[in-house]
C-alpha cells in the first residue's frame, strides 16, 4: 500500500467554503462547500467529534471487562467495551484510564496503546484510539449523573461468538475483537508500558 | 449473554418528546427527551440514517476487493470494502449488488449475508449490513456523478497487516477484516446463496 499525496489528486476534496449547521447540547454538524477533483462543487454535512477511546481490559484468569448499556439512537442494550469520549484537550491515555476507573472500578498496572479507528467516515470526525489494559485491580466505579451501564466478564471465546452471532453489533467492540484475537494468537504484539504512578492521571 | 426485557429496566430510556433539530442534504438530526431509568430527564441527539451495507469480495485467487476513497470528515484517503448506503426502501441485498457493481464493476454468482453492525451507537441510527461475494466477474463500473474512488485488490494477510499497522482505520472495515479472518480459518461458516438471476436485482 504505496501512495503520495501527489497520487491521490485524482481522489482529494478541497474546502471552499465552512458553515456550521447545529450547535447542539451534544452534537455540533458543520456543512462544507468542497471542490471535487473533477472541478465540480459538492457539500459534505458532517459531526464534528472531540475523539474518544475505548479500552479492551485483561483479567489475569483470561476473561476480559465488557459492559450492557442502553443505546438511545439504536432502541437496544449493547454489549461493548468501555469506552467514552475525550474531554476537551485531553489526552486519549488519560481518557482511557479515566473511563475505565469511571465506569467499571477497575484501574490497570500496565497499559498497551493498540491502534485507532475512524467510526462514520462519510459524516464523522470522530477517531477512536484503542488500549489494552492488564493488571486490573477492582476498585469502586463513578458513573456520571445519569449514565447506567451493567459490568461483567467474559472469556475471548464467548466475546468471539457474540460477534459472529449477533449478540455483539458495536462497531469499536467489533474492530477490539479483531484486535483481541490477534494479540491472544501471538499475531499481533503490543507494547505493554507500566501504568504512570497514581495520582499522575491528569 | 441471556437478557429479559424486563431484566433491562434499570438500563432503558422511554422517549417522553421528540424534535427535528436539522434537515440538511445529507444528514437528518433529531433530539429527544428520555426519561432515564432513575426518573430524570435526559436529550439525545443523534443522526438519523437509512443504513448501509458493505461487501467483501472474494476473489478466485484468493484476493479480495478494496477502494480507496477520500473521505472528507477525516480528511484522509481511507481504504475500505466497497459499501453504500441504502435507497429509500431498498432491500440490503439488492443495495450490496448495487453498490458492488457500480463502485467495482464486478458481480458475484454467490452471496451470503455474514452479520450486522451498528457505526456510532451513541449518535446515529446508522445499521451497516455485512455481505460476501463469490465467484466474480469484472464489467463496467457505474460511478455516480461526483464519486471518485480506486479499485484495487490485495491478499487476505496484507489487508490483516494493514488493520494492525494503522493503514485501515475504517470501522466498518475493520469489522470485515475480523469476519474474513474467521470465515477463511474455517472458525465461522457462511450461508452461500447463488445470486438471483441477472435483471432480477430491482
Amino acid at each position: 500500500m504505496t501512495s503520495s499525496p501527489l497520487a491521490d489528486s485524482h481522489l482529494r476534496e478541497e474546502c471552499t467554503a465552512s458553515e456550521t449547521l447545529l450547535r447542539g447540547n451534544f452534537l455540533q454538524v458543520r456543512r462544507d462547500t468542497v471542490r471535487l477533483p473533477d472541478g465540480h462543487s459538492a457539500t459534505r454535512e458532517y459531526v464534528v467529534h472531540p475523539g474518544a477511546v475505548v479500552v479492551v481490559p485483561l483479567l489475569d484468569d483470561g476473561r476480559v471487562v465488557l459492559e450492557r448499556q442502553y443505546r438511545y439512537p439504536v432502541g437496544h442494550v449493547m454489549v461493548e467495551f468501555p469506552a467514552g469520549k475525550l474531554d476537551a484537550g485531553e489526552d486519549p491515555f488519560v481518557c482511557g484510564r479515566r473511563e475505565l476507573l469511571e465506569e467499571t472500578g477497575y484501574t490497570a498496572r500496565e497499559w498497551a496503546h493498540a491502534g485507532a479507528m475512524h467510526l462514520a467516515v462519510a459524516y464523522s470526525t470522530e477517531i477512536i484510539h484503542i488500549y489494552f489494559a492488564r493488571g486490573l485491580s477492582l476498585g469502586e466505579r463513578q458513573l456520571d449523573h445519569g449514565e447506567f451501564l451493567d459490568v461483567f466478564t467474559a472469556k475471548p471465546a464467548e466475546v468471539a461468538g457474540w460477534c459472529r452471532d449477533g449478540t455483539i453489533t458495536d462497531a469499536k467492540s467489533l474492530t477490539c475483537a479483531l484486535w483481541l484475537q490477534n494479540v491472544l494468537s501471538g499475531a499481533w504484539a503490543l507494547d505493554w508500558q507500566p501504568a504512570p504512578a497514581q495520582g499522575g492521571a491528569g
